[in-house]
Parts: structure tokens; C-alpha cells; sequence
């Protein structure tokens, strides 16, 4: 890694209208809702009750056991992995897993299930941090990890066609070969699997280049609840033959459908990548260096992270990672990815000297061998384990106007005071998405109780939204009026009531507890 | 294209099941429809038969008058060019043309006309080519074309908020100045709304590059059938709180509901912009150009279209333009647009070195200045328009694996023998999107009936769309069978009966007469 020389509101103009639908009705006796900007949510017990669903008995096992031969898993030590989230701040109680490797398993599991009225999780790599991949009380965890083969993939178009449970990282080696990448990047991408992804529209660290998954998924296949089979895959970029009903299920968490198969665009591997790490004196010259950057580096910006002062000192204690430049308040993360070695390091070297001599930034490094990147990028993609390493952590996925980001980590700050262990900021400036961690020796309700509603009140006040890319989950599920008026809640509400008439999908996530 | 493992058959491996849901049901005594890939469709009678909505009387003349002061149009030379499409090939009979400024007025127009049971069909710049955007009785125009005002612009994220009615061309006016452009360009953009291109989910020219409207449109208001107003806007690029409710009326061609409001992503305006204006001999050579564009041009690749001979033609005939090269059996138009106006020349200088010298293409021309940029790239858009003095057009715009796309052109003219007068192919190579257009001396049903349902049924055996970008409109409903599988469809009607229970927004267009 060479040092380098001398680099010491919108509006809301109409009242509600009456209730949105029959279909709907809230049996909470919720506050008055107003939907966004006005900071009010219903629901305040994050603790749901357990819905009446059947319980399993030994004829739903024995069929299980028949169709799956192997892969109906009943031993306790396997299930609690399963049951336990990747953060391990939710704990369920199932006490089956299933595990197919067919569209055509998923469609009898979920036929069973909706006759039985047995509800189920569908569970991807479990890398969620809401709460969503797990189940709540006894569900059924319905794992994709079986369904990992690649289908098709067109080297003239780039499109993939693969089953829900390919991992990412796995797709990302297999396309490396033929010289593609995947759209998407994150930092769970050892486990993660793409239907996952895709079931959480996730965002991750390339967004800022390629675009969501909104505009990268071509089709899903889908499993619905009574299991019947929507086949939207896909090889085609374009096609207005009526309503894009795959989206319904992008970001949908489980709760809709099951995804059993994904086709994605995938962008050509770029020939030269190149990453860059940064030290700011402020979170003004940082934005301004983003500013700077999409100017001068355009199209080959791929993406613009950044971490504060308080993630470096949690890197260096826990995971004994090195600042590989002097110590700042705010460190960058940029890359570069282009398809001309010297056409992108003469861009970087100009825009380099650029914010160095009006000392928008500080210090610096920058590195193109692989491994260096790969040392660069973990400063950023591993402040979530590091989190985890300094006690219990309250974690939140916001979407900023991207000016306030940093100012919300400012006032959670000078809000808890010394009630909190560590509050700190990093995510994705690109996106104006701030992920705002607090740490705690243990879980702490007075804690709990100073942060929220605060953080979503702050959120709501200035038109943000309270998930990001996170989703909602079962953490989140009854703060959705904070960033959704109460028409577009109560539609979701007649979504599900189509498509899972039951509720066996996912229940307890994603839609609040007032929509049951 | 890479086939793995083995998976015998991606598409329709399950067997039909039982009806979708009672909400919908089939009154047509429809052909077994078995999706995709069968070539079947439902209701070839094209022509749909008034559904039992009111009549309009004085008194709801009375009502639009007063809300609307001199906005309430029934002067019937104005209404004349409001009931004919842009083709005129569809003819409506409305005699109330509405022309709102207002979310609120566009509110109460819907309220009333849902109460009233009157029909309702949404206009922008009705520049549609599928019929979409004329009534198709005696349907109330509701036009967007005084809701022309742009309300935000956030010159740090490029986030663009407006009204619907705003003319794509003057936004990219107003953008340019503020050194932005808008994510998507189409011929149309003289005329065209924003909110009709959010309504019919637009491609253009620019898709290859900044993607579809999916990606780039981040918030909607829209208006439902009752009145009620959603409030979708956003300014936020992230927003993962529940199902991304505005997806739902991208590319509902106003069935669903009428937008109001559109929030969108604006790229910076690019430094540096190239047009190359290429020819090939064969069409092979055409998609190796392609592939090479790809590897070599990367990043700044903003465009890649093509028309045939056979259009060259009919532009120097009856446009009067010059071919600016030799005369060649295929043509190219590249577009280049980076930060860099020395990079992105030797860039694109490189790759016409090497296609030249590998003789896949045999001549070529470059434009950097604007006039000469506009000169090259409206031997592309001009073509739809020479079309219209070639007589009556049959279109077509077919998605396709882009390794087909020209051969159901030559199919195509093997089929016809000398029953048509042209057929020509031109498109967006970098979507695999096809506009096929077969031209006759006037309106000829026996032509008509040789190349419907065949450009269906070769479509639907290669898993291609009968609509890329322009939509079903009045006149390709019915075929939708021949591109979505049976219960898709069936889950259209579903989420229609939800958001307009009388079914007043657009009847007899997108979804297919026997959902009625």
C-alpha cells in the first residue's frame, strides 16, 4: 500500500382520508396515527403475542420426514443455530427445520402448512439484523441453503438465473470467472444467500454504482402461501406487459412469498479498481469530498463509505485492525472501478490533489493490489463485528437527507450522555444512509428507553426514513409510521390479506402489530 | 450462454392450480390459458364492449365547471385532438376534457367520479403507441398538462421533485442549467409528461446507462380511484420500511391510480459526450460491435441503438435526412458521455481502431459538437415519425434474448412475402429490445391477420415480451397471455379490484377483457 508524497420536504398538503378499507382493521387501541413527519406509532410492546396458529404434532413431522428424507431436522442443537440471530438478540422456539432443494418441496411445504394453518420463517443466511430471519415462537424455519445452484447465466447479456440460497460470495467467485461481478456487495456476503438479499432488498456497498435490486432483478420465481408457484423469471431487461409483480416481493421480508429463484443483471468485471482511505478534519469536508468526487471521478465512483473516529478505536481494540493513516475524526472509504488502468488512476490522482490542497482531507492512502483493497475495505466491512465485540448494541439503518447524516450521531450523543458505552456512526454517504450503533455493557431498557422514540422522532422530524436497508423485521415492525403514512400501511395490509390470507408467512414481522 | 447442472427447464414446472382468488373471474369462455412460452391467448375479439358505467349529465358538467373555473373543456374541436392518439389510430368519443392544477382538484375530480360511476381516462402528452392514453368511449379525459411545476431540487443528491404534467424536455432544460440531466430520454420528450412516463414505466435511450425507471423514480404521490391521496415522495435513495407501494403503479399505465407527483434521481450532466454513427454488414458483425463496445467503452457507454436499411430509407424518402455514411445493410448510433473529455476520446478512439481493423464495421462518423451530436442522433429518433408518411403502421415492441433480435425481422419479411408494403427493424440493442414495424398503404386487415398472432407466437417461444417499454394500452391487452403466466395475470386483477373496485381508471386498457 503506497503512502502517498505530501498527503499529510417535501409535503403532505391534503388531511387523511377515512380509513383506508374494511379488509384492514386495527384491533390495538392505537394512538392516533398521522403517518410521517408527525412521530406518532402505534404499538408500543415490541413483545408480540403468539398468533393461533396450529401446533406441530408427530403426523406433520412423519409428512416432512416423507418428503424431505434427511432434511426435515428435529435435533435440538441444530435448531439453535437456526432459532438465534446473527446478532443473538433474538431467540425462537421452532423445533423443525426443513430444508428443500426444489421449488416443487417448497411448494408441498407450503400447501401443508397453509391447510394445517402451521406458520413459517423463511430463513436465508440468517444474517438479518432486525430480527426477520428467526422465528418468534414455534414457527417452521424454512431454510433456502439446499437451493444453491447456479441455472443459467447469458455471457452477451450478463443476466444470472439461480436458486434462492446461493450464497453471495459464491455467485460473485463463479461470475469473477467469466469476468462478470454481481450488482450487489456486502459485508455478510460469506453467508448471506441472494434470495435473502433480495427478500430484504439489500443495499450494501456498490448501490452508489449499480443501483438497487429494484433495477437490477429481472424476475423471481416465487412460492406463494397456499403454494402455488409465480414464475416471473426471466432473461429479458425490459418488459411493460402489465404490473411489475416481482417487486411486491423485493423487500417483502418473507412475508408475501417465498423466493425460490432470482434472475439479476450483472455488471461486466471492471478492469481496474482502485480504493482509496481518507482522513477528514469535519463531516463538512467530508461531504464537500463527496461532492468533489462525484465531479471529478463520475463514472467510476463506486462507491463512498465512510466511519468516524469512535469505529477506528473499536477496530483497533477488538479486532487489533490498523489506522493506516493518522488518526481524524472521519475516515473515507472511495473506490474506484473502471474498465482503463491509467484513464482511472490519472482521474483519482487529480481529484486526490484536488481535495489535499483545499484540505478537504487530511491524510491518505491508496491501494490497487487485491489483498491491499481487500485490508483497506475491512476497516469498513468489519466495524459490525467489531460492534459486536463491545457489549450489546442498539443498532439503526437510517435514510438522511445526506447533509443531516452525521448530525443525528452528534445529537444521539449529546442526548444519552454517559448512559451510553459508544455511539458511533459510519454508512454509506452516497446514499445519505447512516447506520448509528450505541453499545451497552448489556442489554440496558433505561438505555432502550433513551434512545427510542428519540431516534425516530429525530428520523421522522427531517423526513428520513427508520430502515434504510435493514428492513423492518421484528424489531422495527411497529415504528413503520414513522417513515409511512397510514394509507400506504393499511395497502400493505391488503397486499398480505391477497397474497397469505392465513398469515402463516413470516408472521410478526415487517407489518405492525395494528394490521392483525 | 452457460447452462448448469441439471435443471431440465426453468419455466412452468408446476402444473396450474385451481383458481387464483374469487375476487376475479373469468366471464369470457377464454381458450385453456397455460402462460408463457404456449403461445395461447384469451379474447382475440380487439375491440371490448362498453362496460355498464353513467353516462355524463348536465349537472356533472355543472360540477366540473365549478370546481375547475374555464378548466372544464367540452369545446369540441379541443377535445377532437384529446380523443385521437398520437398514431391516430384510436378514437375516443369523450365529450369532458379536465385539466386540474392541483393534487387536491385531481382529488376531488375522483372522489366525484367514483361516487357517479363515470369512467375516467388519464392523459399526459398522449404520445403513447399502444392506445393507452385516449378514451376509448365516452371516458372524462383528466389531463396532467397544467400540473407543470417543478417543486424541489436537492443539488446535492440530484433528487428532482415535480408534478406530473411537466414536459420530460423542459426538465432536462431546467436540469442542464444546474449541471443535471434526466435518467431517461425518448423521442417523445417535445411532449411527453413525466407522470405518463412513470405511468407507462418509459425506457428511451439512456436505459443501457442509468437504468429503469424502477431504480431511478424514488417516490410517487398518486392519487387513487376514490380520491385518496398516497404519499409516496420521497428524497431519500433508501427507504426499506415495507412493500415499495409506488412499484405498484410504475408501468400500470393509469389503472391503478393517476400520479401526481414524481420524485426521481438525476445524474450530474456528463463533461464529455461522443456520437458515433456506424455501419455493418451483417448483424452478427452488429452484436460483436456490441460486445467489444462493452469491454472497451465500459463505464462511458451511455448508448447503443441500431436501425436497418430498410429505415435509412424511409428517412432519406421521406424526411429528407442524409445518410452521413456509406450505405450499409445495418447502422449504429454509440453514444459516449464521461468526465473526461481526453479519456473518453481515446477510449472511444481505441475501440473504433480495433472494430475498423477487424472489419466489423466498414464506416463510421463521430460528432462531438451538440448540432452535429443532434444531426447524428436523429437518424435514430426520427424514424417512428418517417414511419407515419409510409402509410399505416403495424408496431410492434418485442424484448428478446438481444442474440434474436434481428432475426424475427428476417422472419418476419420471409413470412409477410410482398403482402406489406416495408418491414423494418430498428431498437435498443444494449436491452435486447426490438421496435418491428411493418408498414402498409392504408389500414389492411388480411396483413394484419398474417402478422398477429405469428409475432406473438415467435415472441413467446424464445421467452421474449410483447411489450419492452410501450406498454398494452387498449390495443395489446389480450396478448398479455402470450408474456405472464395465467396466474400472474389473475393476481393484476386482484390488485386491481383492490385499488379501483369500480374499475373507473382506465377501462378496456392493460389488464385483458376476460378479467372483467
Amino acid at each position: 500500500m503506497a503512502r502517498m508524497v505530501g498527503f499529510s420536504s417535501l409535503y403532505r398538503l391534503y388531511p387523511q382520508q377515512p380509513t383506508w378499507s374494511s379488509v384492514v382493521k386495527r384491533v390495538l387501541d392505537a394512538p392516533s396515527v398521522r403517518g410521517r413527519g408527525r412521530g406518532v406509532h402505534s404499538g408500543a410492546r415490541n413483545t408480540p403475542a403468539r398468533l393461533p396458529f396450529s401446533h406441530i404434532i408427530e403426523e406433520d413431522v412423519a409428512f416432512f420426514t416423507r418428503l424431505l428424507a434427511g432434511r426435515a431436522v428435529t435435533d435440538p442443537d441444530v435448531l439453535a443455530a437456526c432459532n438465534t440471530d446473527w446478532l443473538k438478540s433474538v431467540q425462537g422456539k421452532s423445533e423443525l427445520l426443513l430444508r428443500p432443494q426444489t421449488t416443487e418441496e417448497v411448494s408441498q411445504i407450503l400447501r401443508y402448512c397453509n391447510e394445517r394453518n402451521l406458520a413459517v420463517s423463511p430463513q436465508g443466511g440468517n444474517t438479518g439484523l432486525v430480527g426477520g430471519s428467526v422465528p418468534v415462537f414455534d414457527e417452521i424455519i424454512l431454510s433456502t441453503a439446499l437451493m444453491n445452484k447456479v441455472l443459467t447465466f447469458n455471457t452477451v447479456s450478463g443476466i444470472l438465473t439461480c436458486q434462492a440460497g446461493c450464497v453471495l460470495e459464491s455467485l460473485s467467485q463463479y461470475l469473477e470467472e467469466l469476468d462478470f461481478i454481481m450488482p450487489l456487495d456486502l459485508g455478510a456476503k460469506g453467508s448471506c444467500h441472494i434470495g435473502g438479499n433480495v427478500a430484504t432488498n439489500a443495499g450494501g456497498l456498490r448501490l452508489l454504482r449499480y443501483g438497487s435490486l429494484r433495477g437490477t432483478v429481472l424476475g423471481l420465481e416465487v412460492v406463494l402461501a397456499d403454494g402455488r408457484v409465480l414464475n416471473c423469471l426471466s432473461d429479458l431487461r425490459k418488459d411493460n406487459t402489465g404490473y411489475d409483480l416481482k417487486q411486491l416481493f423485493i423487500g417483502s421480508e418473507g412475508t408475501l412469498g417465498v423466493i425460490t429463484a432470482v434472475s439479476i443483471l450483472c455488471p461486466r468485471k471492471p478492469k481496474s479498481v482502485n480504493v482509496a482511505f481518507l482522513g477528514c478534519l469535519t463531516f463538512q469536508n467530508l461531504l464537500e469530498t463527496f461532492q468533489c468526487s462525484r465531479g471529478m471521478l463520475g463514472e467510476i465512483l463506486s462507491a463512498f463509505e465512510f466511519l468516524d473516529a469512535a469505529c477506528m478505536k473499536l477496530l483497533e481494540r477488538h479486532l487489533q485492525l490498523t489506522n493506516p493513516i493518522t488518526e481524524s475524526p472521519f475516515y473515507i472509504v472511495i473506490e474506484t472501478a473502471g474498465s482503463n488502468a491509467t484513464h482511472d488512476e490519472e482521474k483519482l490522482h487529480k481529484f486526490l490533489e484536488e481535495v489535499m490542497t483545499s484540505s478537504l482531507v487530511t491524510d491518505g492512502t491508496v491501494a490497487t493490489e487485491e489483498t491491499k483493497i481487500k485490508a483497506l475495505w475491512s476497516l469498513r466491512e468489519r466495524i459490525t463485528e467489531a460492534l459486536t465485540h463491545d457489549g450489546f448494541t442498539y443498532k439503526y439503518d437510517i435514510s438522511l437527507p445526506v447533509e443531516k447524516i452525521y448530525q443525528l450521531v452528534n445529537d444521539m450523543r449529546d442526548h444519552l450522555g454517559n448512559k451510553a458505552k459508544n455511539v458511533v456512526g459510519y454508512g454509506h454517504v452516497g446514499d445519505g444512509n447512516l447506520h448509528l450503533n450505541i453499545t451497552s455493557p448489556s442489554k440496558d431498557p433505561s438505555l432502550l428507553a433513551a434512545i427510542e422514540p428519540y431516534v425516530y422522532e429525530w428520523t421522522s422530524s427531517v423526513q428520513g426514513s427508520i430502515s434504510a436497508e435493514h428492513g423492518l423485521g421484528l424489531k422495527k415492525r411497529n415504528y413503520i409510521y414513522y417513515s409511512k403514512p397510514s394509507e400506504a400501511v393499511a395497502l400493505m395490509g391488503n397486499i398480505k390479506a391477497i397474497l397469505d390470507p392465513r398469515g402463516i408467512l413470516n408472521p410478526y414481522k415487517t407489518l405492525p402489530d395494528d394490521l392483525h
